[in-house]
């Protein structure tokens, strides 16, 4: 959608703060006593759960539609991601005021749809296939000539979703890591990002699951590699690395710590018991990788960010059951 | 066992406030848009469940341990709950350094028990009856010349719960109504007293268990009425309502506001979703309440106090499975 744009710069950074500030919330950082002793290194955890839309996809979706010109910002933003972002990109349009379009699967979990439908985009319902989705995205992108908001290889999503290690980065500016979820590298491109801005001698981890690894593959072979069919639990992670993510992300020097399904459980089970925050799946292969590696964090100032809370209920029960 | 106690004064809740304060958190207050628009009040939630032992239980049982003079805290002090008051007590016993005896009946949940050892208490197993658990305590108290600490009628206890509302009416003196869990009436009670000092125009509501109604029995006859036996999922209000509580209580013009299982387990599911916070059952009363009595409520500024967050993950998927 984007794949030829230049990556986001610095200024492009504090531009997409300044945009999102009147809308978005400045989460706060939490800490735990119980969850430092268990890790031996002092933790911060940004708590993009508590974010709007209930995780971190908010601030990329509303610097991308707020940093659209009038003229462009009226014909609306067009996606095709039933998840968190196209929540999230739905609520930024109307905030705005403007049309959003989704494009989702047959077979979409209801509860997300309803999600979208409930701040107000339109729904395109296509077949569960690729080509039935690029088919539809292009279609509605030429009926409405909206603009195409990527999840995670739009630069001024990467450049949104690097506010939240921003203001991290300002409540506690000696971190000597940071730890983000590893999914499509929206996240983590703009975290790596904020770094170079504001802490450039901390040290930046992915944590990617075991079961969607083409990170870890990607970074191992020095090209990307997307021969990874996800298998995991982490549904806000099965997305591929994008190449615009991959570049920031080797540049910035950042080491890939691959998490299987069962440390991610544990660690879920252990943040919702000691920080009573009801973090989704994904947001706990940040602590499952602090645990694993425990020598590259022990005794460290070690920022983690919390990356979402969208748990759907009905799905629990069969969650806490699966194998830890 | 402090049965003949004259109720705690504003110079003792004022007192608990400057006792506790280097060693309980002063939790946040949080808001949610999407609860204010189901509810049509603007609700102040006090985070008690992001209290040390994630309950306020920790107010009540630290004032208690760090009230007592050198020559009787050496002696430690004794308690029969093997709930959040135990685990509360234990760890204000460890933090003064004194010894804590907890009583628990055989079959009490594991999990508890382990917290309550956690902190250094020592348990004392008793076969599963009032008579064999009075017995017990005796002769505890008789080996070890402890301080009895009871879990709600204590007036040092009553005063230490007490400073949860008054933290919450100091961040927002305007409310017109505080809606609390109302069990044994130890945070009842306090918040009362709370409010007598700082908004003494200010409402109080108790949100009781329909399945374990004693309070609302014993307003409605003017007489304490234990006549019921407790069947509820609220777990942390099966006690039954205290003399001095009720005293309290009534001096206060109190209403008592039942709600069913089924309200509280949809008003759980409805806080879990949109806050993100990981309440235990008995803290989602004060929210089904509040959603029962909409003409009490609706256009009005609503303190409520989130009680605890102490949730079992192994019974969670039957209490989501139950029908709400």
């Amino acid at each position: 959608m984007n794949a030829d744009s230049a990556p986001p710069t610095l200024a492009d950074l504090f531009d997409a703060a300044a945009r999102i500030a009147p809308y978005a919330h400045a989460t706060p950082v939490l800490t735990s006593r119980a969850l430092n002793a268990d890790t031996g290194a002092q933790l911060y955890f940004k708590a993009e759960h508590l974010q709007r839309v209930g995780a971190f996809k908010f601030r990329g979706a509303c610097n991308a539609v707020f940093g659209l010109d009038d003229h462009s910002a009226a014909r609306g933003v067009v996606t095709h991601s039933s998840g968190n972002h196209g929540a999230a990109l739905a609520l930024a349009a109307q905030l705005r005021g403007i049309p959003c379009h989704v494009v989702v699967p047959d077979g979409a979990v209801r509860a997300k749809l309803a999600a979208i439908a409930h701040y107000g985009a339109v729904l395109h319902h296509c077949a569960p296939t690729i080509a039935a989705r690029e088919a539809m995205c292009a279609q509605v992108q030429a009926d409405t000539g909206g603009r195409s908001v990527h999840p995670y290889t739009d630069p001024a999503v990467i450049a949104g979703q690097g506010t939240a290690a921003l203001e991290l980065l300002s409540a506690q500016p000696d971190l000597d890591a940071l730890v983000v979820p590893l999914g499509g590298g929206g996240l983590a491109a703009g975290t790596a990002l904020a770094m170079q801005a504001l802490a450039p001698s901390c040290r930046l981890y992915l944590a990617e699951p075991s079961g969607a690894a083409d990170g870890a593959r990607s970074f191992a072979r020095g090209v990307l590699d997307h021969e990874v069919v996800p298998n995991t639990i982490c549904d806000g992670l099965r997305g591929t690395l994008g190449a615009i993510n991959f570049d920031m992300l080797r540049a910035a020097d950042a080491q890939v710590l691959t998490v299987d399904d069962a440390q991610t459980l544990a660690a879920l089970r252990l943040l919702w018991t000691r920080s009573k925050q009801l973090i989704e799946p994904s947001s706990a292969t940040v602590l499952a990788a602090v645990q694993q590696n425990r020598a590259l964090f022990e005794g460290r100032k070690v920022g983690v960010i919390l990356s979402g809370g969208n748990v759907d209920l009905d799905t629990l029960p069969a969650l806490l059951a699966s194998p830890a």
